[in-house]
């Protein structure tokens, strides 16, 4: 059996003062994705990040920019994504009266399209919109709280993915599931046998401390391996 | 079989530097209803038409003014077409806190109310307040983006006709369906069978060009027939 | 059988110039738990109380104080309260991205959470949450809409309170049920018997014109005895 | 001595459901500018006209579009009266902390730039930036507040007119001022001595009851006349 | 020589538990003005006071209510306080596009009209409005902060009443000045020597601890004394 | 004479990929001062750089850095660069009506306070604060609008820092005056000689193509020398 999960390192747990290097060391690790968080402390208080710093990443490698934007403001952080080439778009379905509409403009730009759910926002908000999702992304912890620093996973971390799998199957799409927060080596194996496709990987887990950047990927590859092979999957 | 289906014309498309000629002539077509979009550029960066347009229009036509609310201010919107005297006031799910408030405003006046949904907004947004409202109606495509001219109504665009007119049938109910955008020559017949009971008409029906409004409103009539007649809507 | 539903006199219906008195005499009638609403003009058009009232409040009683928060800064307000001191902090769902976040903020604080639903809010809100709450309170009126004044509980408010009851049970839960809004002597028992759990008493209960405090509390026990004893309710 | 004190006549007073008709007796009567109130009821609760009306105007007269934009979202009807084309944008100062960006906007398409300044607003506000205005207009009465309907001009408004007449003498410019609100038959005389340069002519004058526009307009050119002439004003 | 100033005390300082018994305390005392703040969390994080408590104090005493409203909807609280019925209402200049508006409904009420300024805020923003204003008040600390408790006055403090108190003087006005923030044993002889009218009394002066409200009186009324008499203040 | 002018290069003309190496430069070159410039996309369509990227340059380097906040949620930003530890902080006086408060909060941690003022910003603005600041910022372009690039200093820039330097002298003090904005090679000797002591150095000096940052450093050093020697600033 392939696996065919995507470990995505964090922007966030690289070294922000040696980023090429940073980069370079992802890249030898043969991981193809990067995830970048783009956060305007509108939406939670937070910018870890800038524009300008994405936009000389872009010129520096060519690895999946994989986009989560977390703002009020997806018109200019959607057109500034779209303006500096990006593979994937994620933004808040909570953030905007306008979803379909945000969904259009990056799909025709030939660009993957990603909403993502806070913990609490229920399914039923993609009634209409799942079919036209490459990706939606799971938040598995409120995002961008630093006084909420080292919270646990939301309690329904893993039954929101096995939810949000199941109704991906039912409608007969092959919708990838993002799972972000606190995405640990503890919690890999049953996030990934609930159906999680994209692993966003950060301090507790690619970068956890003790072991290489390399190291850890072995070790993460081995627990997805594990959850892809439980049994508790059996339509997986 | 009995033809209820209303085919309500856009005040956008009429010619604004002369109004009363263009409201004359879709009188004379036979037509009773004007739809109004009433947009202050909070919602969308759109703003067409005035409040002060509708107050003197009222004036010169006894029409049924259907006024669709695109604002983020409903508390002013309402009253002020309140205050106007207009038939239907329509407001969107999406735009505030209290909806069973502003559904109470416009019937204590003795005023139809509608409530309108953006393409991505699922039904569930209506499983209380469904039976307080005359008229549902359904954003086909993303209203009142300037940049996304010309743009495609969504795909789901008949399957969420479909599912309302069900919701509306399994509690008993005689809720008007209404859609709104693109609703063109190309789309009516299905639209129609889905069971859409109001169809705002523009610049792709009963404006298409070539034609005249009256020719274009036979056009659109027998369309709807052409809907209501197909098998396969099957408890129509 | 016993009698485990609450009564939770509202503090907006007290003598707010001898709230000390007041105070008293809810508990001397043997009441244990003090409704406060706290308002900030920003939610709804009103600002009914103050929070150095609340705190001052806290320093004369023990009572069990059932905060319920209307306002879209959460942050501030749920942090005050968690500073005086409260037994339960009730905030709405509609007010915030970051529904989790307040929950766990406050039970963090070993206060008990409750969150708030306006009339029109589908209870599929509560879809991943509704574990983690003590108490989900319906709003049966519109909050705080002082034009609205002398206007009826929402028609579908006994459904409602069916409907959470019923989602309860079927999750095996035991989240109470608060219901506030026109909790008359008319309406109490039929609550009751769907499964509202407190009752926020005010004006056209506990504090019913013609009869004192004690008085009414003996009829409104009655009525809730009546509610509980009906045979409607099988499971209850 | 020559007139050049300009009558604006305000589109808010034109049949608005036969504009072409209005206009031709505007041009007929040798007026050459047309003043369009842009409102967008978040400045203030009123929304007179839509962008659609003012598009369609455009393309049937070629007077003067003289625009006064009454919004907090200056970036958004800025771009669309220089996409419609349009001879004079006047924002106000009080709506945007970017104040020097407008004016650049506006001036980099060729087009005249005026600034609004409502009653209370001090002229040091225009400290660096009466060099860079082709028009200052000073609002007279609170725009936009249909409760105030009827309200006499405030009772500084000569002297602020005066003041703002000085200030552009005193720094050699040439800047026009222009007067908005109850600029009416009585006022005309000592607003023209004071120094104002441009008149937004309304109900009070020139669509005053009982006289043709084209009396009407006599009337206030007789009236300019006088106030020009008088000697109160030595460096006219 | 009479002493005009009028000690204002702030009801924030009274026993909010037993307010009707405060403000006996106060009228026994001889004192007639009652400084009422209404924050409401959106203009400080601050909301120390209900409006219906406000409304009830009103049913209980003659006082004249001295309103210091603090928040960013003027157009709600003075509408609220018009209806309570209060002897002066006061806003803040920087809270609103439309001074001259507020300032006229105030007005129009029979109720006395003060604008408040920010420790920061120029006096030039008062240069048209000052002569539609019965009071100005100072702010002489930063409004509503609870961190800041305990911070001292703005070190400008003194000279900004003195910069007022000439302005006043300069036009021939006879607006009262209001001070408020830190008005303490300290520094109530210097402020009072620069021209202030009416003080805002608190924790610092007649709630000042050791004493009783009728000794603290007689103390701030020693101190006004001596502020008077001095021979700093030449045309006092 | 002494050069007492700084030369602060402005952090977003590093490389963003290697920033440790672009700090080991700029101090190799002698400057001990870095100006970071934080926006937050709601003051301005710009969001540079992050919160994060600034804490790991702190780690890295001891200069002083001068941190300029363009956003409208000072309480925010202020708190976090206190935090990170910075020489000094600056806000803009158009994003808050608390001024005086968030100097204080910046004072009261031993850091320097900075206040700027976008180009049309009177200097008024200052009648009661400059006393309390370091240092006053004048934006000589707009700031942050991608648009704008390559937009042309406003033409009264050399004005408005004369104007500052009098008003700084006509009060004694010694506040330093910074200048941000197209502080280029032609324009440094007049800006210098009016009286700027803080240049904020980009792309059209101290990173000018062509040379060294070295080599610029050397050029912009002579043309200060040139500014502070010039005969027309009598009083420098």
């Amino acid at each position: 059996m392939q696996n065919h999960v995507t470990i995505a390192p964090s922007i966030m747990c690289a070294d922000l003062c040696n980023l090429e290097k940073s980069i370079k060391e992802i890249e030898s690790a043969g991981l193809d994705t990067l995830h970048i968080d783009v956060i305007d402390a509108s939406f939670s208080p937070s910018m870890p990040l800038g524009l300008s710093t994405v936009e000389q990443l872009r010129k520096i490698t060519d690895m999946n920019f994989d986009v989560h934007i977390m703002s009020n403001d997806n018109e200019f952080f959607i057109q500034e994504m779209l303006k500096i080439g990006v593979e994937q778009i994620t933004f808040h379905l909570e953030t905007t009266k306008h979803v379909d509409r945000y969904i259009n403009m990056i799909r025709k730009h030939d660009t993957k399209v990603g909403v993502a759910l806070n913990p609490a926002t229920p399914l039923s908000a993609l009634d209409y919109v799942l079919p036209q999702c490459d990706t939606v992304l799971l938040m598995l912890i409120n995002p961008g709280f630093a006084s909420d620093k080292g919270e646990a996973q939301v309690p329904y971390a893993t039954k929101k993915v096995e939810d949000l799998y199941n109704l991906i199957q039912s409608k007969g799409l092959d919708t990838s599931i993002e799972v972000d927060g606190r995405v640990s080596l503890e919690t890999i194996p049953k996030l990934v046998n609930a159906g999680a496709d994209i692993l966003v990987a950060g301090s507790t887990s690619l970068y956890a401390k003790g072991q290489s950047l390399a190291e850890n990927k072995k070790t993460v590859e081995n627990l997805i391996e594990e959850g892809l092979n439980e049994e508790v999957r059996v339509n997986g």
